[in-house]
């Protein structure tokens, strides 16, 4: 279902130095299955596509569907990575502009309380005015302030519009036990979900953190666990068949090479948010201990002109990995015209399909030719199942990719510096980090 | 108006190494206003600022209004970084969600024509369904394929929709002479702009392809004009006192110490698409001639538990940018609450705002003590006069830092092969090219 293609990348590494690193992939995946590794308590992600015949994800669902007849907008406040994939699969999915239109029984989602920006909170308020909204609350480690002033002052609205006793069943909450949200909740009767033991940023995706904003846009998380459930097994394999060892390895070998980043594209604009996704994962995942290539999303054709002419002719510490996705089911013909000044009568009758995959051979070749290594991914079908798996495909790569590079992918302590500081400058108790 | 601040980056830097590199500086930007450089044929744009009071400005505001009065929808289709720079503008003043609730007399406005995916043109058309809509097609060199297939598409429903004579009131071409879309243009009688001479693709956002959309959106691109035109004094002096000479003498340091990567970050999500603008601005300029830092946009503060941690504590071959805003005229109080599990009655009374300056202290401590170098640029307010001299001076930096490094600025060439090659697999004709 995820394929990797590594047949143009033997400019900078040769097959010799991916054979010398089967041995420690292989050592890097089993610590990881077998929690071996610095870092193993933090595995619970790895289970997360089996839960579909829980109690809980049924809660999980059954939330959604109560958001979605009851509100035209869900607010969701969240800082982390499970709040963007949410986002990014949403968008993906559903189009950038997918809120257009909508409203009760499907309703409009923003995402907030990731950032302090007057601004935003301005212009989210005035998104609401009028509207019967929800909000869900997603606090994976502490009480990120960010989304514990956005909730402050969301929930008094909530409470001015419609009561107490109705403004409490408008309200969701994800969060870890014993977190300041946690005992929030509990006060205030709160349809509550905890995070699985052993899940934490920026692994969360599949846990309810991204579940229930994914449900309540009317998407099938049942099908996108199964897609994640279905890879598993392939992904288990313990060879150079299996493409999270292709991934892993040639990524480490462009690392040892001393390429510094490494560029991901796909040819779908919706895929933006889905890029900044990956690269937080990538990037809080093996960027640490001095080590850690720099993830760096983009969007073809329309960087082709700009980042692709310099991954092509600048430093040649650059390599790129392509995304590519099945062709949708129903299709766009360009038609033909009796005065043919663009000279597109040469294309009458194909479909833009067509054309974006003829883009993608001529990207191939304009950066291959210029000594550009690049690793192709065929993601299969854009939907629900295909989203899951190549999701799924991605941590584990970066998971076994980090210890392959031998650091600790679950280690996000290097981040804390700057919210003990904000802490400090604001005089604010230091309940914001139990994590650490 | 715009200050650059680096009494951040001595760790990895030295005065001495910044006051050798001076006099490379100097006459860096004594060859780019002399035009005495390589390229010196596309420094129109460096005048831009200056078109205010001519007829042609004229035209462009009013063409603005008319589509501001008919339409309650204007698609502006485009590859560029002028249409990505527009979008940019409005998105930072205006909000990423500023075309909920607009209609006729002030038009929603999407952005296409930059992609061959089927699922953003049916989106688009489902967007545009029932609704009175304009065209803005924008080509700057020749005929790029993706905005004359949407070209096509929408020209056709658009006759379809208002009969031929209507359709073509309906029509604005941006583009340069002799071009495929200026000859279509001159057939079908639609309001034509033509770029004015030397300026090209990076550098055409003070241009009528910039300029239409802005003032489309009910921007005051006068203000824009006025803002850019106002500080140009200020970056023409000939000393380190010119903010220009600061970034682009630092950045070259950077370059020169090995450093691969600037990360330019801002603590407004408004900001996004501006740093993507950034990227191809830079990108397109200096990633060439095996040189070039590759630029990275970031959002703080959500990218900091990600990418900064990255920033702090991977490979040390990162420096970032941070850009600061003045607070917005209106503000938010934070509130005081009777239980405060949150521990935010700390923060009673005092404004977003507030919270968001002791971010940027906080984040600034935590890099520095990491020895990243940071750059800090006071931008000023955010409104069209203060963006407009943001960006000119970092079209201004960039075009200067490019000479300093040793390459062209205005040299594209490098984007070519992609372009010749899907031509050819196409078994289309190269007037798609024109300006190579």
């Amino acid at each position: 279902m995820v394929t990797v293609d590594i047949s143009n990348i033997w400019g900078s590494v040769s097959l010799p130095d991916l054979l010398n690193l089967e041995a420690e992939i292989s050592a890097a995946h089993a610590a990881l299955s077998d929690g071996t590794a610095e870092g193993s308590e933090y595995r619970g992600w790895m289970d997360l596509p089996e839960q579909e015949l829980t109690a809980e994800f049924v809660r999980i669902w059954e939330s959604a569907e109560r958001i979605r007849a009851e509100s035209d907008v869900l607010v969701v406040l969240g800082t982390g990575s499970s709040c963007l994939g949410a986002r990014a699969v949403i968008e993906l999915l559903q189009g950038p502009d997918r809120n257009f239109g909508r409203g009760k029984g499907d309703p409009m989602i923003f995402f907030a309380g990731n950032s302090f920006s007057t601004r935003q909170h301005q212009a989210l308020l005035r998104l609401m005015e009028g509207k019967d909204f929800s909000l869900c609350v997603i606090q994976e480690t502490g009480s990120p302030l960010e989304s514990a002033i956005a909730l402050r002052s969301l929930k008094w609205i909530l409470e001015r519009k419609y009561g107490t006793d109705e403004a409490r069943r408008r309200v969701y909450a994800v969060t870890v036990p014993e977190s300041p949200l946690a005992r929030m909740a509990g006060e205030a009767d709160w349809e509550t979900f905890f995070l699985p033991e052993g899940v934490r940023e920026p692994y969360g995706l599949f846990s309810c953190a991204g579940l229930l904003p994914m449900a309540a846009a009317g998407l099938d998380i049942s099908a996108l666990l199964r897609g994640a459930r279905d890879v598993r097994e392939e992904l288990n394999l313990r060879s150079f068949e299996n493409p999270v060892w292709l991934y892993a390895a040639v990524r480490n070998l462009m690392h040892h090479s001393g390429k510094s980043a490494e560029v991901l594209a796909a040819f779908e604009p919706g895929f933006d948010l889905l890029g900044r996704w990956w690269q937080q994962l990538f990037s809080a995942s093996e960027g640490k201990d001095g080590k850690g290539l720099l993830p760096v999303p983009a969007q073809f054709p329309a960087d082709l002109h700009t980042l692709g002419q310099q991954i092509r002719e600048g430093r040649p510490n650059l390599f790129e990995t392509i995304l590519r996705f099945d062709p949708p089911e129903q299709s766009v013909t360009i038609m033909g015209d009796v005065t043919d000044l663009a000279n597109l009568n040469v294309l009458e009758d194909r479909t833009l399909a067509q054309v974006e995959e003829q883009a993608f051979f001529a990207t191939l070749t304009a950066h291959t030719d210029g000594s550009v290594p690049v690793i192709c991914i065929d993601c299969g079908e854009l939907s629900e199942a295909g989203v899951g798996a190549l999701l799924y495909f991605f941590q584990l790569s970066c998971a076994v990719s980090a210890y392959t590079l031998g650091v600790n992918p679950f280690d996000i302590a290097g981040a804390e510096p700057y919210r003990r500081e904000l802490d400090r400058l604001l005089g604010r108790a230091g309940n914001a980090n139990p994590a650490t």
